[in-house]
């Protein structure tokens, strides 16, 4: 299954770099995308499309695509000098560090109707499914709740901190538990939960790793949010709170995935990634 | 026609608002798309969709506000303090000069994912039509050659002039036309001609503007290609030069407009725009 996500990316990169294409641009692009990320949103979505039959697997290698693609849109965005000023992600030079502001804006933008792009050259066997497909992931990224919205509350003088957590983090999962069971034929309501629930304990453990974790251990600069006085689920709940939280979180995921074929298999794949989810020491002192 | 657009826009703005959208984000994106923008791009999209019978308004309508909601974007990210620095558009504040530019650039972000939304949500009676028209749009505004790349050429040591020029504004006049014959199920392929002059010509306009009006002329800084050291066809031609060629472009545009049931009224409009294009001195000076 990671076969196929890397496979599709690199398609869709590669399609973005032919031609006359500006070269820094093309380098940007592929820094951004080909950086070491654990690609969980596009293994869920697929995951979820297997679960429910994938009978059309080049769809849903674009819906994984497409997330994949608009998560590195958002990280390389977020990096910027006007948001986090990161000059490290997963332990390597940021977009921006590397390659200056102007080209990560552009690379951010590239990256977004990439996304766009791969669905709609991969909607040929199956074209009645690519409206609902699209409006399914772009409500995980515009506006009014996507990602992007997300990423604005922090410049809100008075967040709505559920908003901001669901929006910022849960918004793209759901979209790609859902997008993989379009991409299938399949009604996607069912699994709007274990995107809602993987979404919201991603957002504690991404809160734990940032108090806990230094740089060395993350691969990028640590203690945002307190830094920056951003909402986190670890003031709110303290170290132990947060831990117990994310466990409570997993439990209710696994116990989220509707009846399907592939259930089985699925739940064990979300187990699995959930133990990739809590920082390791903090893990062990728990246990 | 013009009531079509500001609509189908307003629909868009209105839909990206609606429910818990961050306050601030809603505000800079109905700033950046109702600031007296001139609607070229999407008038010319329902024009030539018109001109192929239009037998689906709202997907035309669609199409229309896609391009105009992507020509926002890029104004949007043009004006950042990394690229132009540009404190006013349109005689009004640049968005980053009102919002801060990390609003500007999630804007910019939401406006590009609010055109892709507006074509999937209209694509419900002609499902079959939205593919092509996905890439066709893609490509204007995307890699290899759309306006992305076209911005990026500005941060290249050797750009190569010509593919600057047909990325940075040919690219999303072809598919303003293209997508126009796409909406009403005609062959966009002998549309592209007439993208390509028009946009040419515009690129010519732009730069004949950039040397010879004052910011009080243009509601934007201007001397921008001499200040920042950019291709500009007023330097390679000269004013008389540059001039001679945008007259000739309009020509050929008009010439290429392909046999069709509204051909006559087509040709009307492009020579009418035509007329708006030329600073209003120099086509005084040079008649």
């Amino acid at each position: 299954m990671a076969n196929r996500v890397e496979t599709a990316l690199e398609d869709a990169v590669a399609r973005a770099e032919s031609g006359a294409a500006p070269p820094l641009l093309s380098a940007a692009v592929r820094h951004a995308v080909f950086s070491g990320g654990a690609r969980v949103r596009p293994l869920l979505c697929l995951a979820i499309a297997q679960a429910c039959g994938d009978d059309d697997p080049a769809l849903a290698d674009a819906a994984a695509t497409a997330i994949e693609l608009l998560h590195c849109a958002s990280l390389v965005h977020d990096d910027l000098p006007c948001f986090d000023n990161a000059a490290t992600r997963r332990g390597r030079p940021s977009v921006h560090a590397l390659y200056g502001a102007p080209l990560a804006v552009l690379a951010g933008d590239a990256l977004i109707v990439m996304a766009f792009d791969s669905l709609a050259r991969a909607a040929g066997a199956s074209p009645t499914r690519l409206p609902r497909l699209l409006t399914t992931i772009t409500t995980g990224v515009g506006m009014p709740g996507g990602i992007v919205a997300g990423q604005a509350w922090e410049s809100e003088p008075s967040p709505l901190v559920e908003a901001y957590h669901g929006a910022k983090t849960g918004a793209l999962f759901v979209a790609a538990t859902m997008s993989g069971a379009i991409t299938a034929g399949a009604d996607p309501h069912p699994w709007r939960a274990l995107g809602e629930k993987l979404g919201a304990a991603y957002q504690v453990a991404d809160d734990l790793a940032d108090a806990v974790l230094t740089e060395a251990d993350l691969g990028k600069p640590t203690g945002q949010d307190q830094a920056h006085g951003r909402p986190s689920l670890v003031t709110e709940l303290g170290l132990e709170g947060a831990f117990q939280r994310l466990q409570c979180l997993v439990g209710e995921a696994v116990e989220s995935i509707p009846p399907c074929q592939g259930a089985e298999p699925l739940r064990e794949l979300v187990r699995m990634q959930a133990t990739r989810l809590a920082p390791k020491h903090l893990a062990r002192s728990a246990a």
